[in-house]
């Protein structure tokens, strides 16, 4: 039985995570921490699983965290996360961070974008980026792993392979995000303010997303060049699920179905990545850590459709797929 | 005062006519018809308007109508439409048509898109495209006006006039639209089930939808060539609203700020077009005739977004604009 | 031309009042005051209504104020509210009190209820409250209205005259209300924020909403007894609107036909309230003026079911009402 | 591994039932019927489970069925479901039927409110009604068990303990209850389309719903008098959840906190009924088979709030929780 501690125990990706952990016949949730010194009830804050975990909300403490766990899931803020994380890893405990502090591999990149120092920047570049279909080698021997951000798991699962194969352009990739708005996190802001949100839809951060370098990143590695994705999210009227309308042009020769083929072969041992002939919609992977992918023509265009969950595949079962991976667990346990 | 009636009166374009009607200080609706042989009570297909207009749906009948009416708003599906505008043209009355039946300048483009002869492909090519700012000369002298698809309204307006200028290169034109599910009519349809569509977005008719071909056409038009705009509808969880999401690219040397600034310039004395700064989001817009569009950058693209009510601006809303100006009132009348 | 200020004019009563008036023939608005002192710009609080009225945020400073309006429309919160108004009264400025401040007839209730002393407690009890079917008399000749809270109209439209003929029992009356959340206002709130109110219904202040002292005032006065009405408000997914069930026990021997006969015929002359035979729904009603009512049976109770939507005759539509009485302008005017 | 049949498995109970049991480590889903001759593809109909259950819809065929399956969950209509189900029970088939059939104990009064003759009169009266936290020693050793009505669950948990202590007036009993929009089924209809009862709140079925007269029976057995609950439902704008608002009068001398008190004890060791302190809300318990109450006062009245998720603890959870008593697994089993 693993002792699991939840640092940032009071958000949406942590409700999933203590969830999904719940139904994990190998693991123990020992410790949760909030950063509220207030430290409300369980229930309070999760009134969903009342009476089905026995814990209270700690202010974290490094000494007293590392006696009762063996594994950390954290879920802290940038910047926030790295300065605990190192300590973690400092005291021998296995790492899956949440936050985007371990993503980009080079800490210029991240200061610019999340505009602070980096508190761990020696280890930046090191990490191993937590998309197991992707990367599922590096996490296996990892004592940390940068969970991926939503957006970016659902582009890449389907670019890197096409990319890879060098089955469609480099440029241009258009990325049109459509998120729901738990992705925007549980702090209370007008925007987020049902009234202002509900019965609309709006872009935001066009050309600014912090997601945007993170895509941009990996598929450089993969490409082995300098490549923009233009990368444009937008809120949608829902609870979660996102769903990416990736804009690419085949190579010179290349067929749509091959495409699809090749994502289809690419991704035939994957439980969770299904290539569909219907276009998907996120209602039919929301809740569950599957990402359904299809590929269409529009004139000159590939238009791919790429859905998941932004708070399961696109987080918290993704981080349990890496803990099952770093542990030695079969990948599925509690997410299936 | 102006008697007018309206056909195919049951829809949810019709219901937004005739609340726009109600407030028009020179019109009386005097008929109202639906090919629904029960001839429902109006106050049950339309609770809204309950005591306010005092006319049950009758059957379309041409004499009786003619008798009845100086101008006519036809809200039938397409085909249907035709057929019986042909015959109110014959008769003298002006005609807004809602269909797609004379949207398209072509009858052999009309039947291969929507799979069925045209029933009066004689007029095709010469009725006036109803967007008023871009085609109010033309549509000040018309018998009959093609008030055009939702989708084609919130991705021409910004369109036309940067192609008609040649600041952005003709491809890529790539449109991403998304819509509330009024859109879709008021028919009962699986994928229209609340369920089914509530929390979930969908891409549907990728490189299939049949205002591409309108979109094409007018933009064809403008540059003088053939061009292919991709153009992918998204359904969202919302009533009403489109947000189209448009990636160009500007030509060599143009910023997008002079992309902003000539949109600004066009549209200085119109009321209906507001370019803004920030980003629009549907609910700016929704329950108004007016469209929002702003131009933000993303690497080497433009990005757009427009933002209209596809029941209003989308339809009934430009379908009175169209009416005002055909008739000769102020071209706001009814609509602020 | 009445000029008119508008006091807190960054909500959405205030947003809905000035569309409202821009609507009016005879109301020019003249000033718009906030209390955030970083006076933002119009179009940044309300990108709605861009472009369509020249004017900035102000300070309320009552001097200014008074010299550049006739009537004063209040939309502070309670206690800030009465503070304002007891200075435009002096300065002769006529005004609609949005908040509950001059809604209880006693200022002790008050203090109570609301936890503040009262302000202007001499005026309390002297102030008509501006529910117009009900009480236009009093409306008419009033230097300062109260506009009523939206769950007292829903309930009291209906409520009063059974009541007050005496054709049903003065307990139970049991109240269930639902409202969708612009209620709550514009400022944001854990309860408000979207991921934890959508999808989601919930009871809320059962036994302590403020609403409930303000209904069991009006049902004590008309029925000239001590009435306990039972209220329980729900908050729903949904931006606007009011659905109030209401269950009532028919006095011995009236027939609930009888109920609805008396509603008709007291509502006969009204624009605003209609009688229907079908149960009606929310959506009959959200962005218009009108409160739909039905009364249905079930074993030995009425059940009463009343819509209204929450921003305008629950509340701005009301107030513009409540001053076209005052000002002898048709009551209807910019409201249909 | 007990092989399981579902009957009727296209909509979202049945849905919902597959998702259960595929989590059901003693359960093997052997075959799914439908009724509709085209057997569409399991993932066209379900794509969430896609890739999940290698099965393909049949239509139903006593035989071949019976041969494959050691237990059925029958999932028709009502009417159809009986008919099935006499077949099964003849074949020494164990049965869990959603339909209203068995529920009732009385063949009359079953044909007058569902206007069709019962097919299986002699049966109707001696079959469990499936609420395990109150019948659990009926639906051990039952063949067939009667799954309860959603509205009825939401009711009866709290009702049942309160009514059957004496602790409160058997009237007035006035249950409002709120529902998602899932619980009407997944057949088009004119009020469950999308634009249709999006953003819109509606009373339904008013004096005239089918689990009145579910509900009364079971009071009136607990009461031993003929008593008539009041009993509204309200079709709510989400997905899923039902929150029924219960007013019911103390007996004279118990206090709110008595009943509160009497409810924790009575399911003190219930796994899936919680009694909360907070007012619990829809969103606590989707997803879930909990079904959460708390009891709050308001005057005279005590004011009950009972929250469940009407697919689950309403439908397929209550019927996997019947199974596993009825086939003596652990009650939890693939519930939590």
């Amino acid at each position: 039985m693993i002792r699991v501690g939840i640092i940032g125990g009071t958000g949406y990706t942590a409700l999933e995570l203590i969830k999904i952990l719940l139904r994990h016949p190998d693991v123990a949730i020992t410790t949760l921490t909030s950063r509220d010194e207030s430290c409300p009830a369980l229930s309070e804050v999760h009134p969903e699983i009342r009476g089905r975990l026995d814990l209270n909300f700690s202010i974290f403490e490094i000494n007293s965290f590392t006696e009762q766990v063996d594994f950390a899931f954290c879920c802290l803020p940038h910047a926030a996360s790295a300065a605990i994380v190192k300590q973690l890893l400092a005291c021998g405990i296995k790492v899956v961070d949440f936050s985007a502090d371990y993503r980009l591999n080079d800490a210029a990149t991240f200061n610019q974008w999340y505009e602070v120092e980096h508190p761990d920047a020696d280890r930046v570049g090191s990490v191993p980026y937590g998309i197991p279909e992707l990367f599922r080698p590096e996490i296996k021997n990892a004592e940390l792993v940068a969970n991926p951000g939503c957006f970016p798991s659902s582009a890449l699962l389907p670019l890197v392979p096409l990319l890879g194969q060098e089955l469609i352009e480099s440029t241009p990739v258009i990325i049109d995000s459509k998120t729901g708005v738990s992705g925007a996190g549980r702090k209370p802001n007008l925007k987020f303010h049902y009234p202002e949100c509900n019965e609309s839809v709006a872009a935001y951060g066009v050309g600014k997303h912090r997601h945007m370098p993170e895509i941009n990143q990996i598929i450089n590695r993969i490409c082995n060049q300098e490549i923009s994705a233009t990368f444009t999210p937008h809120l949608i009227p829902m609870d979660r699920g996102i769903l990416s309308t990736i804009y690419v042009s085949p190579k010179q020769g290349v067929k749509t179905g091959a495409l699809r083929e090749h994502l289809s072969d690419f991704y035939r041992d994957e439980t969770f990545v299904r290539i569909t002939d219907a276009l998907p919609k996120t209602k039919d992977v929301t809740h569950t850590n599957f990402c359904d992918i299809s590929v269409s023509q529009c004139g000159q265009f590939a238009v791919i459709v790429s859905v998941l969950d932004n708070l399961i595949k696109g987080a918290s079962g993704a981080a349990v797929q890496n803990f099952n991976i770093m542990m030695d667990f079969p990948e599925t346990t509690g997410l299936i």
